[in-house]
């Protein structure tokens, strides 16, 4: 394992001082075999993007004939762009090493898809953000034409995209676009974050040279320094042996985003450590792994699991990502003197900052000088993380949280994509160990109510082609209002998830924060068992709909062999109490509640 | 009048007065009397202000309590952000003289409302977007709260925001909130641009004195400069002079934003000059006016009324906005020479421009000064802007655009609301001579489809408040699906317009501009007259709707008493074909579409 990512690192390296030269050698050369708009589609296809979402608007139309006419590449038109970044967002989670692509038109579509993006940025997702905007010449002489903001300012829109982008391009002179769209490319697959590229109209067919894109982009980061990288792990070493290998692993969203898996499960093989995880980091490791406890979430986390993980003489966090959803509002009882962090350019050790030592290439060395504890390490003991099974014949037939999510639980199956709304389903899922295989995608950190739909579309055209199996979305009814129209493309392209629908009359979360019985949060009573055909009815398609207002009703409808075969899509109405959450909610929700100080 | 008008303007001067000395003797007085909260709905109030649009968040739940308490406003829940914007705008645009209101949350929130806002600076049109942030507390510590971009950035938003609205408060110290919020919103009334501010969740319920309120905020323009005044007056009447009083005039979408629709009547009315409209312009002055002449769109305009128009000896244009869509595409054919603009800050003549002039003022006087021009001026010919009744007896049963817009016209009643959607709706339209008192809605210069929906909504509530009758929305099926879900507000509160879809299968407009048969100008064909029962059946409100192929059935339909009566909201879904468009539409994307160069 070491050799193999050694190998790929050092490749990665030579490609990248291989295009370094590239750059150096620049030549204004006016032969050009590739457009500048196939050129960006080849950097996209060899980065294994099959699906680009989005809308048509008359600034990109030229660029979306291309996309059209590509042998690899298909166009998902969406209803609108918020819903197509969060596509992009949900493709880019599920195919891990590739990235999620948002096409959109200057002005009026890229705003509209602002929050997507942001939302990208926020929770480390590479998204490229592609937008059509007026020609060369219409940028310098800046009339008013229409998705202007009238007063002549075309670099308005760029500037508020720089907030959430960590690199832009603006391709606006034909011997500089290869370089460009190379580096905003590597930018984001290397650093997990959205990018921005502007390509005029006038600049899709202008012709360039070809040559670059025989060297391929790497999302390998940068080496570690071997001096620095030694100093670092003697000196975890030499605290591990100080702590006699009692050490607790923490695995933490970063681990998903930078592309560690493969390095984190080998070190836990290898080493045996007793291994938990954050709400962010769920499905980071299987959750049936044997060393696994399940989640910690400081004050939020169930008492045995909060007294394993702070007892230990050393925590050892993989990519942790410190917001208050993730940690029980900051709630975290590790010292700093007991604590390590990996992160993707950084190490911490104790109080010691380490720059530029990153864990992709920390690990493997991590894993070769921590091996030989495994025969203590395996010893610490680990509560199992295990479904609690329900009695749907208790007293109570209405379906709370306590009875659903452990029901749901046992429906789940190897490889299934389980993607959750903010919400009562983001808190609601974290008690149900999921199995091998299996995927959750979940936006804790940006928290947009809304997102998990346009998200599982995109989770659901990159779920068939990284062979998981079902595709599985939890939202409630609130939520599903502000971005219903993205079940459309869905029937449209036969992608076949199975969405519940929570219907718990209104925004439940924010009852439990404030406002429990206010009229602003109720929310319509919409026919849901409606919707699939009003939107699919014509298209003659496939789909299916479902009501369950009692235990038996849900479990009677989860052991029907051909709702769980999820051979179309198929939606069910989860009628629940609106005052009813998951315990982790309410108590998330109260220490929010606090922090906002509303009270007079 | 000018009397009137004269004793307005010394008001409003009066009272910015006040307000400047309250301002300097602004003490850090202990006494508090009013909570910021309720200042802001009392401003509001005072503004006119009934309704306010935007969905609960965390952080502006403790505002929204006071929404649901106050007396005169009612909060609107919207399905999304993005809507509730076009919902604020919507309502401002019918309700003059007053401001749409849009309340977020922060980060996710407000950012999917960007669109709608920057719409709102372009169109100018008076918005306030108010958005609850975290505590004073968070802000200063910036921890990683949800909704925050994970890096401590809590200025991000604030921004991005800054480049789409005119005035940012950000109310942080109570000493200077009630300052800062009368100065964003007098901005936002003089200015007609939207305006940002942010409400931490610890400042809503902090007492302060309410003094200032007993001072209103004033939407007048500082007075004209009195001698420069003079020296423009004398020189437009030399022009006009020297023109032989050959004038006509052509009235733009500023005459409406700024409020001076009356002072136009009345120019009009007195001097007898034959008038003429932008596409924006439309509705400024009654379409049924026996000086009015239609509609001026450079080469697009009607061969006749393009002669009358450019062969003036003088153009005065009033409040006018030179975007590609309201101009033919920059294809006016006025010398400089020839053309006198009017605006709310300054005014041109020929090649001179006068800062400071402002139109509000100018205007009564310049009545006085040219009324003497009436004998003269009322023997200028113009063609009468009449329907052109429609043959639904004619060969070809199908309904076509040169069918549709004139038979709808016999349908408009005196003080309609007509919201027409960008493409070929906003073309469609502007043949029709819509009736007294009538008001059409649309947003031509931004163009972000899907905004007539939540515009409607918005309309809907205004409209019922200012006298006027029934909402008429025009929107295709394309643009319709992008923001479906704001139809539920519509029945939730009992609106009652009528939504015409017209479905041609596709985005018909961008088919014109490029990409004529390309399926990413598909949009899937829904049952579009199962919506209203899918959001509203549970409801127990009253909803139709309707499916018209032929131009016999559009016709029955139309002559249905009950259906013109609109008791209730009601659904049409117009059957088109795909490659049909308003003759304007067809030029103007012809042109649009050789601007932006695609061809390789």
């Amino acid at each position: 394992m070491p050799y193999k990512q050694a190998v790929d690192a050092l490749k990665g390296e030579v490609d990248r001082l291989k295009l370094e030269i590239t750059n150096l050698q620049v030549t204004h050369s006016a032969v050009g075999n590739i457009t500048i708009g196939n050129y960006i589609l080849t950097r996209l296809a060899q980065l294994k993007v099959t699906k680009m979402f989005g809308l048509p608007g008359d600034f990109n139309l030229g660029f979306l004939d291309l996309i059209e006419e590509h042998p690899d590449i298909d166009w998902v038109g969406d209803c609108n762009e918020l819903n197509a970044a969060y596509a992009a967002d949900g493709y880019a989670r599920v195919k891990q090493n590739s990235l999620g692509v948002v096409v959109t038109t200057f002005g009026v579509g890229e705003l509209s898809a602002m929050n997507g993006i942001a939302g990208a940025f926020s929770e480390m997702v590479p998204v490229l953000h592609l937008v059509g905007v007026p020609s060369t010449t219409q940028q310098k002489n800046r009339p008013i034409l229409h998705h202007t903001l009238g007063d002549g300012r075309y670099d308005a829109y760029t500037i508020a995209s720089k907030q959430f982008t960590i690199s832009q391009a603006q391709l606006m002179d034909k011997h500089e676009a290869a370089h460009q769209i190379d580096h905003v490319l590597v930018q984001c697959i290397t650093r997990a974050r959205p990018v921005y590229m502007t390509l005029p109209t006038d600049m899709v067919h202008q012709e360039i040279s070809g040559e670059r894109l025989k060297i391929p982009l790497t999302r390998h980061p940068a080496t570690n320094d071997p001096q620095t990288e030694e100093f670092v792990l003697d000196l975890i070493q030499e605290r591990v042996q100080q702590a006699g290998g009692d050490i607790a692993i923490l695995v933490d969203a970063c681990v998903i985003r930078f592309d560690v898996q493969e390095e984190v499960k080998e070190f836990l093989k290898q080493t045996g450590f007793p291994v938990y995880s954050t709400p962010m980091g769920k499905t980071a490791i299987d959750e049936g792994y044997n060393r696994y406890g399940g989640i910690y979430i400081g004050t939020i986390t169930h008492p045995l699991v909060k007294q394993r993980v702070e007892s230990a003489k050393l925590l050892l966090s993989i990519g942790s990502l410190k917001s208050d959803f993730n940690t029980g509002n900051f709630s975290y009882n590790i010292p700093t003197r007991h604590h390590i962090e990996l992160h993707s350019d950084h190490t911490r050790v104790q109080y010691g900052l380490f720059s530029g030592i990153g864990m992709k290439q920390l690990l493997p060395k991590l894993t070769e000088r921590l091996q030989h504890w495994y025969p203590t390490a395996i010893k610490l003991p680990v509560e199992p993380f295990v479904n609690v099974v329900p009695n749907a014949q208790a007293d109570i037939p209405m379906i709370t949280h306590a009875h659903f999510w452990p029901r749901v639980g046992q429906f789940f199956l190897p490889k299934d994509v389980i993607v959750t709304e903010t919400g009562t389903s983001n808190f609601g899922i974290l008690d149900v160990p999921l199995p091998e295989g299996a995927k959750l995608v979940s936006q804790i950190l940006w928290g947009s109510i809304g997102w998990s739909v346009g998200s599982a579309l995109g989770a659901a055209f990159a779920a068939r082609e990284v062979g998981k199996e079902r595709v599985i979305l939890f939202v409630g009814e609130g939520s599903l209002q502000l971005t219903v129209q993205e079940l459309s493309p869905m029937i449209r392209h036969d992608l076949k998830p199975i969405i519940f629908v929570l219907n718990n009359s209104g925004y439940t979360i924010e009852r439990y924060i404030h406002g429990r019985t206010r009229k602003y949060n109720d929310v319509d009573n919409w026919k849901w068992t409606s919707i699939l055909d009003t939107f699919g009815a014509n298209l003659g398609k496939k789909y299916q709909s479902y009501m369950v207002e009692t235990r038996a009703e849900l479990d009677k409808l989860l052991n029907t062999p051909g709702f769980g075969a999820a051979d179309k899509i198929q939606l069910v109405e989860v009628m629940m109490p609106a005052l009813d959450a998951p315990q982790a909610l309410e108590r998330q929700a109260e220490l929010t509640g606090k922090g906002n100080t509303y009270a007079p």
